[in-house]
């Protein structure tokens, strides 16, 4: 069975190994940042861990993010906190988790660029999604060729949320009320994920949204709550 | 046999245990920030997972940090890049892995205080060694009561380099060169962790140090290096 939103669940083990294959090639190409500088909130523990193996003391971030404007359906990335620093000797290293749009990378770059004045910015993350992304980054590890949703470990209780809400806002079946067993099936379904290899996440999540009524949950039947 | 420095290798998965458990302590006081700050370079794993459980999507960093004056021995905490954000309605979190001395929380939360004006500034931290820090942090996890080196899973590289430096600093027989097997006995009984324990670690570090010409190993032997 096809999922209907292919989904990675990707393991800290994956995340170190990737990070290490990163720092091998940008080590490789001769060239090492004086900082670095993670984008808000993706790319904190990528860049955290290229500190080690590139041997980086520096390390700040910045907020780029997308932003769902309130009268329009159209997204666009904004920075959060521009501020700014003097960064004018410096070879800065921008580090993402992976370049989806590239809108958030972009802004983040250009930004830096323009207003910290480094003598140089180059761009690093994870992964690179090649057929949608509307830049390359300067350096990656892996190129994704067919559109998947990396479920990264630090974002595990947000991203299980968000897929059991997914399922109770587009399934008839779920807006009705699923006995539990049955939403979880539906969630393998469309995720192409066992709810047992989210771990602790799973209850978690469902707690969560039982607390915030975005969900009910009694006598084992799942269906959208008071504030769904 | 007592270790000489007492290590204690933290796994990733407690990284996620220690910080959804501090996450619950958080929530448990009634008490949401509206943004994280993570201290650099330590903090930034931590915080990342603390905006998950908690479900804060502002995520900011400052570095601060230890600093080796170089005329002196003593050091002092340092604030590198003290750039400013308007905070002025903002319940801020300030996150750190460890409380150690307490110089680099403080500093940054009394910098944060002073200059971002924000409504309240609180501290999170997965660790506080009571026994010797100067400040208790608002939230933490665990209290450590014995002063233990944690060995925390992104700077395992920088770490166990520094731990083999440190043996051909202060050991007679290892100055003089040691068989790789020698050595690896003393770092075991030094630190109380097999080498074996370290993954891909111990021969990355071994290797960077060759590089660096720090240590040189030749013939299996482990010695000082050109530029030790």
């Amino acid at each position: 069975m096809v999922a209907k939103v292919p989904v990675k669940l990707v393991s800290w083990d994956e995340i170190v190994e990737w990070s290490r294959g990163l720092a091998g090639i940008i080590e490789k190409s001769g060239w090492k940042p004086d900082l670095i500088v993670a984008v808000s909130r993706g790319g904190f523990v990528p860049a955290r861990l290229l500190c080690d193996f590139l041997d980086v003391t520096n390390l700040l971030a910045i907020q780029s993010q997308h932003w769902v404007e309130a009268a329009k359906a159209a997204e666009k990335a904004i920075l959060r906190y521009p501020y700014e620093i003097n960064a004018e000797d410096m070879r800065v290293m921008i580090v993402d988790d992976i370049v989806d749009t590239g809108d958030t990378l972009e802004l983040a770059r250009d930004f830096v660029k323009r207003s910290w004045k480094p003598r140089e910015v180059r761009t690093a993350t994870l992964q690179w999604i090649s057929s949608v992304a509307k830049i390359r980054p300067d350096y990656y590890y892996i190129e994704v060729k067919e559109w998947t949703w990396f479920q990264y470990p630090w974002t595990r209780l947000e991203d299980t949320s968000q897929f059991i809400l997914r399922i109770l806002r587009e399934d008839e079946r779920a807006r009705r009320g699923l006995p539990v067993d049955s939403f979880k099936s539906i969630f393998e379904e469309w995720y192409g994920v066992k709810t047992s290899e989210l771990g602790f996440y799973w209850e978690m999540a469902l707690e969560k949204l039982r607390r915030e009524k975005k969900i009910s949950l009694s006598n084992g039947i799942i269906r959208p709550g008071e504030r769904f």
